[in-house]
């Protein structure tokens, strides 16, 4: 799926609303835990109920993981269920050196190696560049890098002043750029295109808007792919007035406040108000900041 | 297993030689393709020739997953078949916010979750402190944070000068220690221990081995994980010279020179035989060197 059609269904839809499918499977509704797969049930009525309210499904890699191959049947048949309306990304965290993370890109983007067929992955960068181009060789798939996250570890190093590329004449000016503003950069070059947006996306924590600002400088045309809004504290309307550019340039994921929205058998329903709650406020922001 | 342990086994075996279990489908020799999981009868194998002349097997997640859940079930069942003598590593690199990566930590750690019960996992520092804690809230188990990486695209972020910590009187004095020492002097505060070198090991390339000297200095009791001789060029004198402590300290990876040795029914002895032949290198350096 390319920008231009990302931005059609945010504007049909009114939503840039990313459900993250970070699917615990001790936290489903007992009701469903006697079925053959208790986590693709969840899933396929999560699906089901807010699929009018968002415009992509994140599936978190780790929650599959943890139940070994059994996880893995379960994304797959996740994967399958969803619209092809909406766009999709595994948020894998992955980056190895190239032989490496052209394994990765099969597992993320070729169904007939592993059965998943992803629109795009999240990447680490600190391998650098022949960690994220096997992943951009898959055409018309997206490379999401992780620039600026929303934890407390995002400090240890993500925010480090850094030397900001060649040698300077007056060595102080060229050390002064936080490690994941000369991230942002760095990468835009990697690609090979003029225009690198069509192609790759930074995830900015929804708790660090006071960045976003700066960060829409450094890339004023890609999308921003943003967790941490809901239960990780992050404020829909910040995250919109700083990084919102004039297509929207956003996708804000809400996982934990949309899955267990209810405990109960009312959960996808639950579910569904939960993300057209946060969508009618995505409309509110959409007209005011967009 | 514990670090005296490891080195009981190194010096038993007078090899401190990792066997990387990158194994890629399509390079399975034709012979094995019929059977019922190909992989897995592959691995057994290589496993079986090379369990005398090596101390730990290191399975690449990415080739397992670019096989979907098909992989995860060749991946459990290679594990299940090392024997409990040798260190097992899920090379993985994963890294993600706490919560998510509490959930890694039971896909690697937590047989009775994922059917997986790997001594240590490979962990990315991108995000931090609370992004790497998890794994190590399992006891016992080890992490092993990428410091320096044997790839071109080491030098996109992992040698950029970083602010060594609080602002300084002096700025410019703070200012010129790469990234990836910052990340092992930060690491070894993590683990809360006076000596971290019980839990936490560095990966750095084999092909920056006019690095290591400077490495050991700023961790001088911690192992070093060592990938990149071999097929990717890195020396074993080298790396012996420079990286190895008085107990040994290091893990020396080689992948594709063993699984590859041949491609036809004698694979296993191949393989066995090049394993012996990096052993017995070992061997003189452990003497020359240790």
């Amino acid at each position: 799926m390319n920008k231009e059609a990302i931005h059609r269904q945010i504007r049909a839809k009114q939503s840039y609303l990313c459900v993250g499918l970070d699917t615990d499977p001790r936290r489903v509704p007992s009701h469903l835990r006697g079925a053959a797969d208790p986590v693709f049930e969840f899933n396929r009525r999560i699906v089901d109920a807010t699929a009018d309210y968002c415009v992509a499904y994140k599936p978190n890699l780790a929650f599959y993981e943890a139940q070994g191959a059994r996880g893995w049947e379960s994304l797959q048949k996740t994967l399958a269920c969803i619209p092809e309306s909406h766009f999709t990304i595994a948020d894998a965290k992955r980056g190895d050196i190239g032989n490496t993370s052209a394994l990765y890109a099969r597992a993320f983007f070729d169904p007939a190696s592993s059965g998943l067929n992803f629109d795009a992955v999240t990447v680490a960068p600190y391998l650098g560049r022949d960690s994220v181009m096997p992943f951009l060789d898959f055409p018309g798939k997206w490379v999401i890098l992780l620039a600026l996250t929303s934890n407390p570890g995002s400090a240890d190093f993500q925010t480090l002043a850094v030397s900001a590329g060649p040698p300077q004449p007056h060595p102080e000016e060229g050390l002064r750029l936080p490690l994941f503003e000369q991230v942002i950069r760095t990468a835009q070059s990697w690609t090979g295109e003029a225009d690198s947006s069509d192609r790759l996306m930074f995830v900015v924590g929804a708790t660090q808007a006071n960045q976003l600002g700066r960060i829409r400088q450094l890339a004023p045309d890609h999308f921003l792919l943003v967790p941490g809004v809901g239960a990780q504290g992050g404020s829909l309307e910040e995250v919109s007035r700083h990084g919102m550019n004039r297509q929207c340039g956003l996708l804000v994921n809400a996982s934990r406040s949309i899955l267990y929205a209810s405990d109960g058998e009312d959960f996808a329903r639950k579910a569904g108000q939960e993300a057209q709650s946060i969508q009618r406020e995505m409309t509110k922001w959409l007209s005011t900041y967009g």
